[in-house]
């Protein structure tokens, strides 16, 4: 047990035998935050394969791997992108130095001879399975985005993953070739000034979350 | 690290910026792996809480933060689940010290005045939209999955994740009371030598999966 006397941190974290120091649970979970505005550092597509290195270790079924990024960075594909995005957040996009679109590949089974060659045959099987693969795609591709953001943090970089968008529209402007579905989108960049995060939102307890069978 | 010189090193690995150090990035993505034998090592349920209390922090839509997880522990517990596991699933879950099924909560709605406020309006008005509140329940509750690895490993455990379970079958053992629906398991423990890992599969490279527009 730490030896906290507030009620809160007692509450919080209690006796936590991290295997990482407290820096690091800071910067990934505890002390993040959800960015909406930010500096006008850029990102580099250095730094964004750096994020992918270590996202891409992360679990999948069958290692399928479907998650796939369209980076937004220039101002014409900014003003495509946000024209299919809640009034809201256009304008973070519009501002933003780079925003992710998150989107799931239901033609993932083509690289499965090379990601799981064991399970060639079952590749084979999806082919027509259009539905099953989608599902398989955006399923896995929502568990890599919790990857994704993760490794962002870890990266030194802020993220703001933001639905409210119009995802049909965003795969008919972006996507139409590719067959790649739209999932959510992640703003990324530099905090501009601790003010810019949202506030500190509560969490519900491990007691509201769990129960033992 | 390693100090392979291997070209695939080379590739996999560049130049990287990141904010934590090389054993952090190493324990949570590139030297962690799935994990489907475990010592009898148990783990505890103050290591559970401490693995909610990084993961909780992690975003989702509107703070609904709809992931349920149900300890399965005791022999009882084991055995129920894994009546409805796929055949090679079933000795996994027997044998781990622990599995954890991730579940959504259709049913967040109601902890809305707490964790959105402003939001309860819209609580509201899901009320009626069980389809809806399901899939977003299910959405949110995807991507807390990639934070509950990731935390389990900054936890100093190993997690096995594995769909090829029943969820039907899996809620109705468990969650007829609380609506909850299944959508996999986690084994979790404390891995059985590096033999019991799965081996290290390929992985996309950035180009692959990214498009700039």
């Amino acid at each position: 047990m730490t030896t906290e006397t507030s009620t809160i941190d007692a509450l919080d974290f209690p006796a936590p035998p991290y295997a990482v120091a407290d820096e690091v649970a800071d910067l990934l979970f505890r002390e993040a935050r959800t960015v909406g505005a930010f500096t006008d550092e850029p990102v580099s597509d250095e730094e964004l394969a750096a994020v992918y290195d270590l996202l891409k270790w992360g679990p999948t079924a069958m290692n399928t791997t479907p998650m796939r990024l369209l980076v937004v960075r220039s101002d014409d594909a900014k003003a495509r992108l946000a024209a299919h995005a809640a009034e809201g957040n256009r304008d973070r996009i519009l501002a933003a130095p780079l925003t992710l679109v998150v989107a799931a590949d239901p033609g993932f089974h083509r690289h499965m001879p090379v990601l799981a060659p064991h399970l060639t045959a079952l590749a084979d099987a999806l082919e027509d399975q259009d539905e099953q693969r989608s599902t398989i795609a955006r399923t896995n591709t929502l568990i890599q985005t919790g990857y994704l953001i993760t490794a962002l943090r870890a990266t030194g970089l802020d993220a703001g993953p933001m639905g409210g968008v119009d995802t049909a529209g965003i795969d008919a402007e972006f996507f139409a070739e590719s067959g790649w579905q739209s999932q959510l989108v992640v703003l990324v960049g530099h905090r501009d000034g601790v003010g810019t995060a949202y506030p500190r939102a509560p969490r519900l307890t491990w007691a509201d979350v769990s129960t033992t069978a």
